[in-house]
């Protein structure tokens, strides 16, 4: 049977992606090595590295002054490296889910942190109202999460503050046009729209660097890795050619705007048929709020005990990685860019042949 | 044409792995979705990941009290997170190479550096004597470069000092047995004789840790990584498969001594070769301190001209990847656990092949 993977990351990549990736592994560039065993240092893989930058530049429209980087350690090595390179006296946070909360935590081993509003009284079921107002100007930069994989709430207006902009976009990257030119630091871990786990992406302001006092240890120094052209040490070589892949297939499918055309699509259609079935309903009820990446839902109030029959449902109909993180409980669709609308599709059936048989 | 794959690293790796590696890329674990695409948090990677561990553990005999970890980041990175996590006041390296020297330079952010010894002097193409004896007993531990992958160096006994021992052996572990019970941290960048790039491996002595006072951040500190599986995020899937896949052929292959026969019948013959033809010499003089992972060779004084010729001659029988690093010149060998012999009989061949036309 069909499966429908809705995995909340490492989450569904293109099948363009997949087939390359594995065909490298065989035959990397026409070496006759395999993409496994060759140097970083070679032509092959210094032309992989460049395209992969120069890819994220165009996509997401970068404007001049601006490097991209692809390091390891995931978007929570990222928590501690804006503080090390930004941080001097203050920053402020917006706490809107675990992963908000923990670069936060992070952020205080630095200086001052200033939490601007938070969302931890009703489980981070909203964005608060406001907060760019909320933002002190006397901070060194504000922080945000702009997508909450495991609340499934968003943010996608790039905020308007008047300090400077860092934002952990994991999870929501690539899924519709942003204006770069309002972030000093947009970050991430890739494994969700972008490539597969192991690599960290950063899109960084140049002028924001060098304005801190301290040592900063060399690995965690993003101008090591701008100098470098990600390649001061060596890279996480197969996550970036699969990034590569990606942002090829992303460019040839009408970029990010088609992307969030589509998210429009899958998400509005899922959220309509949760709102609709009386048996489901979402944890985020501000429309405004609701992400379009992760789709978090459970069982109407009056159907609580069903909820193992329709986790054993969907999953007879090949639904794959929807149970939602267990502070959420319920269920989550995550409908990242490579998430086919048939899946989508698949799943709403599945909830109205469940609303019928009960 | 036979390719032959002597890449410094990333580096050959067992067929076994490459293989493997890109059928998981398209069917993982029978799941019917790849092995880019699969929640680490599945019960399938799961299972990779323990695996994984317990073979490090049993491989190289690691005994109770140590926990293994894989990470992202590169060794460049544990450079920072060895004195992030055990120095206190003063710590003693030892400078063998350029990957010494950076490890010694991080430290220097965090307290007092003692210099045992160097070979920086003559482009470090020798250990240092007796540097043992020389190691402070008043530090808080001891780190030193079992294998320097750029002069072809190698130090393969387990230093006996009074303090705590931690090694970089990024390029020459799982070459032969090691007695870990004498260190305190083991790490090394997976992409030599393991995986593929991407992840990091540490072998930590759990009673090392939590005796600096300063703060650590969270991924930074191993205690981390112990207490989470080495799943405290998301780690590299890919490279941690591969992984698992070259440890598996490890163990059917006879382990760690097999791989020391196969080293030392490998590098017995190419260094044998370098010093009987008299179109080449050895940068490392010594034969104790030779690597048996990575031969450095130039050509011979009167024959220095011919540096392009062979390299030309040696690419049209199938080398790949033996130019030595700049910094050295000449030629460098690598010959890691997965280079077949014949690949090391065939440098050989056009050694002497070289030196009968001209």
């Amino acid at each position: 049977m069909k499966k429908h993977n809705f995995y909340a990351g490492p989450s569904i990549l293109p099948q363009y992606t997949i087939k390359n990736t594995a065909d490298a592994i065989l035959d990397f560039a026409g070496t006759g090595l395999s993409l496994l065993e060759i140097s970083h240092r070679s032509k092959e893989f210094q032309a992989v590295m460049d395209e992969a930058q120069a890819l994220v530049k165009e996509l997401l429209d970068v404007p001049a002054g601006y490097e991209v980087v692809f390091v390891g350690g995931g978007a929570s090595l990222q928590f501690c490296m804006v503080p090390f390179n930004l941080l001097n006296t203050k920053a402020a946070y917006l706490k809107t889910g675990v992963w908000a909360k923990k670069a936060q935590k992070e952020a205080a081993m630095f200086g001052e942190v200033v939490e601007v509003a938070s969302s931890e009284d009703k489980t981070f079921c909203y964005i608060p109202k406001g907060f760019e107002a909320k933002v002190p100007t006397d901070v060194d930069y504000f922080h945000y999460t702009s997508n909450n994989t495991i609340y499934g709430t968003e943010i996608r207006k790039d905020p308007d503050v008047k300090v400077p902009l860092v934002a952990d976009m994991s999870s929501d990257i690539f899924s519709r046009p942003i204006d770069v030119s309002k972030y000093s630091i947009i970050y991430g871990g890739a494994q969700k729209n972008l490539a597969p786990a192991g690599v960290t992406f950063a899109i960084v302001k140049q002028d924001a660097l060098g304005k801190v006092n301290r040592p900063i240890p060399t690995m965690l120094d993003y101008r090591t890795h701008i100098d470098g052209g990600s390649m001061f040490n060596t890279p996480p070589c197969v996550s970036v050619y699969g990034a590569l892949q990606t942002l090829k297939w992303l460019k040839a499918e009408g970029g990010v705007k088609e992307m969030e055309r589509r998210a429009i699509v899958k998400s509005d259609k899922l959220y309509s048929e949760i709102d609709r079935n009386p048996f489901f309903k979402a944890t985020v009820e501000d429309h405004e709020d609701r992400s379009r990446m992760n789709i978090c839902f459970v069982m109407n109030d009056n159907y609580k005990e069903l909820e193992n029959d329709f986790m054993e449902f969907a999953k007879s109909q090949g639904m794959i990685g929807i149970k939602g993180h267990r502070s959420v409980g319920g269920f989550r669709a995550s409908t990242y860019n490579a998430l086919p609308e048939e899946s989508v599709d698949a799943l709403i059936a599945a909830m109205k042949e469940f609303e019928k048989k009960h």
